[in-house]
């Protein structure tokens, strides 16, 4: 087993043009470390914006890095470069939002415990008492921060107070309050939502009985990035169960959870592997 | 093997009450009939609407169907029912439109000379001449009936005298020609369009470009019956296809079509074998 | 809402013929019972086997079951019916089997509380003794039963006296141990199994190992019943998800695992809902 | 469009160590190259194999690939490389081989016609005649070459006579005869095979008839090279379809087309455009 310690990710942005691989994989090579998965995506090979995730391994990474980060910058600077390298070993810090749906914020505690996630989950936060009991075996904090229709300014201070600069990523997992932009600018960290349904389709609240009356023949959970226009950030994941005539919306919820625990656990997993990269209202997911 | 003159459906739709089952099912075995298979659904067994579909064998149907149906017409006033009996042996006769895109309509006429649908293709009509050297194979008429954006009325008007009461079933596969409101009264017979998205997500022209302005990860296509509200009608089937930020418009067209053919296949066969109840702008599918 | 003790599901299985459905619907109407949903299968129309599975309201039920089954009864003589009649709201009782791998156990176990399993979970029993914390905040009795090479027959001892006869069915939730013959004869239940793999393929230990020898591009999980050969009994559910070449043998059990959660709840549910009937070595699922 | 004259891909494989990418891209970047995609994979970042395919565009290619060669040869000496560059635009030449189930066949020739193969197909050949009428408007030359018990040997032989140096690869469309290894090793071409179950599971004949008898919920079709060993060959891709009690061998066989249809024709899509790589008895797909 590899210390994570010593791998890292290399993420880059920058107009495509020849040469790009040769430079990055040189640096790598120069300084011994191994490429161990590499992706790569051209919105156009010619006049396009390029795309790429390179995870190396590099014995005693941490003493080297800042000798790698100068002649990256310098690369960087040569082709116009957006870059950022994180290393695999630091573990992000990840608080769920949920209400009083518990499903998606269990299943995302089962699999941290399990070890399929690889982040610290820091808090839990919600609008209702009625998680805390499940959500203590775990040994994650639990923070009961109600929302009144007036108070919704005054739980979001709250939040905030919580968790800004104290956490990389939020997961809304089946949180159905809508958070402020105000809040969104605020918290300094990417913000993962679930909608239970296939997006663009059924956007905006009660999607299952919107599926219903529509009469779909398939269901679908999508996952995205939560922007201040509501269900239309960039999708990261998305699902779908099959359906039928007999499934009343309470048929479909239940059909419904379990996609959204399997659709949002992806995403997230993707997200702390540094494998999504918004281009615009796009993921690249790699 | 069973004579398909000897099998029929029975179709009923009535306000659901106790009884309809036992009423139906004495009928038939006073008959000596046998179920070959039923299928009932409700939209709530208390006050509900109550929908059947029952296939059945009886020798010498043809000259017992007058009886049946004479006791059936008793039933029916005491029940409050719509019915219908469909002989399994009378094949249905179709229509497909097509337009330069070919992969629909060659599909269902390769599943049709296969055996796979029980129907006799009539005619092959197109807004196109490119497709006759393709479907002369399979010796159907092909009617070259050309759409111009003044003579769309005529167009149609050629349609309809060489079929307005001599089809049971019109299928759009992939024609891109918006029908009128008038076209689809006078033309007597429903009409089954494909259309290349999830509906309701991305409805109206070009879905795949729109798919990929929107970032989705998964594509679909929807075989509904066409109404007056175009891409509105009840939905008969859907299908899903997985896609990435790798592919292009072109791309998701040519992973799309894969589906289109799959679901309008099924919505047609289906249709084709009675199985599909319109309720509404849903579909009940036995 | 109805109440679960008026509605029953009458399970029929007997030689195919004309008149069955009008006797049994016919003895239900005059008991001016409502059929809810109805399902029938037949090996063949003639000469077959003919199942079904009638769900029914009927207000006062327990007061009149005895009077209905009398009436069965004679119908079943004439026909040559097996037939039971299940009260939808007399719970099953259900024991689950765990070892060391939690998911599928805590999985059933939230989807009980979740109230999507109608019925009494009694005991976890396991072989380990790690679960017992998680299972604690659901309130169901644990019960730590080692297995020892050598002590194989003592522990199934155990089992049986904390089970036999006190339980409806038992559910080897990714249970490790193989149970003998004489286990499954005196237990007095049906016992569902989840194997980790798509039978027949990868039958045996390991079967993730194996998948991954032999290439496979998808992988599977399947429920089935446990019969005295391993592996080998009627199959009720399976699924499958995609892998590649990247993923190693614990990928593969990481992305099974969802499978398993998934296609061993269905199973379970579909059979405390009555509707999965065996026919020799294979399921008929209504 | 970019010239596929001016495309190629790189395909390389050699035990995995630092620099490799750096040696190869640095290569690419000197002769001014642009990497349109890059996919790479290792058994095992220490001491493993790495697999590496690179597609790259090269204005004047024609004339600079022996120089580029010539430096590639010196890397792979290096590296203890296998590689090998495969120009886009030299389309390889296809031979198709069918039996009296025409479905897989047809299919591979729409899309071919459609462009969504890259390829030429030089050939049908069949152990029946049915066929030609379809090929021809194709306008892909038949050759009924008729198998008997005891002339099998001359069929292949007169089959090698036709192909043999001729082709690049063989799809076996459904042909349901078995080929000699003799055949395997004169034929000079990768050969590809559709088995219509989910290896593993049914290899043999009658695989459908085989998932009938054993009630399996899922039915598959896998697409693998042609070995010595039959029905156990590298596996290139899979797909499953749910199935139910009440499916028929027939309607499996029926079901089972409209998989078979398109697994195979991604294997062959994968394969003309160099995404599989074979590793032993299991294949790398980029």
């Amino acid at each position: 087993m590899r210390d994570g310690d010593d791998v890292a990710r290399l993420i880059v942005a920058c107009p495509d043009r020849s040469g790009i691989i040769a430079a990055l994989s040189s640096l790598l090579a120069d300084n011994s470390a191994n490429i161990i998965s590499s992706d790569q995506y051209s919105t156009d090979p010619e006049g396009g914006r390029f795309f790429l995730r390179m995870e190396f391994h590099l014995e005693g990474l941490a003493d080297r890095r800042e000798a790698i980060e100068d002649r990256l910058a310098g690369i960087a600077g040569e082709f116009a470069m957006d870059w950022r390298i994180a290393v695999a070993g630091v573990r992000q810090r990840v608080a769920l939002f949920a209400s009083r749906h518990e499903h998606c914020a269990l299943d995302l505690l089962w699999r941290w415990q399990r070890g399929e996630l690889d982040a610290e989950i820091v808090a839990v936060v919600s609008n209702h008492p009625e998680l805390e009991k499940h959500v203590r075996p775990f040994g994650v904090p639990y923070h009961h921060v109600p929302v009144t229709p007036e108070g919704k300014g005054g739980a979001e201070e709250r939040e905030l107070d919580l968790l800004a600069g104290k956490v990389d990523l939020v997961v809304l997992a089946r949180y159905m309050q809508v958070l402020s932009n105000d809040f969104l600018e605020r918290i300094g960290a990417p913000v993962i939502n679930i909608h239970h349904s296939f997006l663009p389709a059924f956007a905006g609240p009660a999607p299952y009985a919107q599926a219903h009356e529509r009469g779909v023949k398939l269901i679908g959970a999508t996952a995205h990035y939560a922007t201040e226009d509501l269900d239309e950030g960039p999708i990261i994941e998305q699902g779908v169960a099959r359906v039928s005539h007999r499934d009343t919306p309470t048929e479909l919820a239940r059909i419904g959870r379990d996609l959204e625990r399997v659709v949002l656990a992806r995403a997230v997993q993707w997200h702390l592997e540094d494998r999504v990269i918004v281009d615009g209202n796009r993921t690249i997911v790699f």
